[in-house]
């Protein structure tokens, strides 16, 4: 049974548009700071040091879906599932609310990767303890 | 035979992160710059006034795969196509390559509403002077 | 003695740059986000209709200075003070910190306007009811 | 005589608010892009290897002063001037104007910096052949 994680986001003012609304990519930060959230309540970051490796999550893929537009000062309820953990790679899922209506679901594929000497993402299987961490029983 | 519309971008410092490379927000802000310049060079708007109505087109579903990363000052090509033209949306695919290779490939589709008196979207039919400006014979 | 407001924002991935820190731009956001904060905490809100009237408080000068950079992941400390409260503006003056160094200091002058029927921003004197909300005594 | 160096921009959807005006952090990043450009003119970058050496030129102080707003698609003339050149640091000026009326000007002063081993940035006297580029004489 794999991770659930609850947060929510206010609507800013920099997040709308002039249609009066959250723009569509406000949605992205969201699942970014979500994802991120999760990661940190156990304990990993999404670009973190460990035994002289850089481990980094480049995403491969990110969707989402807008069922009812939300804006300037809603408060949006955000649920975080790990929908898969491959090999390589986690796909986030995230289930956007607002006052009970459903306003958006959304995807990230992100690879487990280390930072070479040169700088650049290289894809590793996703360590042991990194798993460890993440197969959490239940809600956090 | 629908029309394709061809733009590029360069990667702008602000639009980067930490990882050194294009955050990947980025390239939804390009497909909608790419959208509404491909709509701007048909007489076009994403958000129109005509004959009484204000037409606008929220999205409803939008996604983007990363192949390749690029980086500040990099030269990204756009090609937007139309994908498919539905009774009442438009899904238009972008593909990204720079210096020739891929490096990301997305997708946005976004559905025909008038802006109700209340300020609220109403998805109708796509008019038919709208059909017949997206409906070119070539690239642009 | 006009209000103090405290509170704090965790540098964001997407608000980094390929230089490894938060862009220069986060810190507006970081500005504007503790502004209307501070006007939630008193009741108010930066756009709210009140008797009829659609008040909002565009803003007419920003800046800000930089002293240290912050990174991904790190927590800065944002004391908001009302610097000076005009006939028709305000400005909010901003203190950033991230443990226990200064970061950078800002400010903020917005100008109370109601919004015309054409849609369009008319500055007006502030009215009693904001005033009597801001000056608050003491910390909230 | 310092360099002047003319640029415009477009307002883009994601520039916009639930103000229906541009955001006025987007006429920072319209300062960034325009600064970049000018230094692209003349064959330099914000961030740049020579002779061994990673030039960058982080930003201590930025400002804005708006006049009038702006709107989805307007096109915004951006005239940059470099208005102080001091020792270890370069004020940029920025006049934004669009359809002839005066919308906006703003400052960005930025410190020329060599990026240490360990990634720091620290503050150097300009180099002569940075000057030698900046100085140019007349419009560019």
């Amino acid at each position: 049974m794999y991770l659930r994680y609850q947060t929510s986001r206010l609507v800013q003012w920099h997040d709308t548009d002039a249609a009066g609304i959250a723009h569509f990519t406000a949605f992205f930060r969201y699942m970014e700071e979500a994802e991120h959230e999760l990661l940190r309540a156990r304990g990993l970051s999404v670009s973190m040091q460990r035994e002289g490796e850089h481990l980094s999550w480049p995403r491969v893929s990110v969707r989402c879906d807008y069922s009812s537009p939300v804006k300037f000062e809603d408060e949006v309820d955000v649920l975080v599932r790990i929908g898969r953990i491959g090999k390589r790679s986690i796909t986030y899922a995230f289930d956007f609310a607002c006052r009970g209506r459903e306003v958006a679901h959304g995807e990230i594929t992100a690879v487990c990767c280390r930072i070479t000497e040169q700088g650049l993402p290289e894809s590793i299987d996703i360590p042991e303890w990194v798993l460890d961490r993440l197969k959490g029983n239940g809600e956090s």
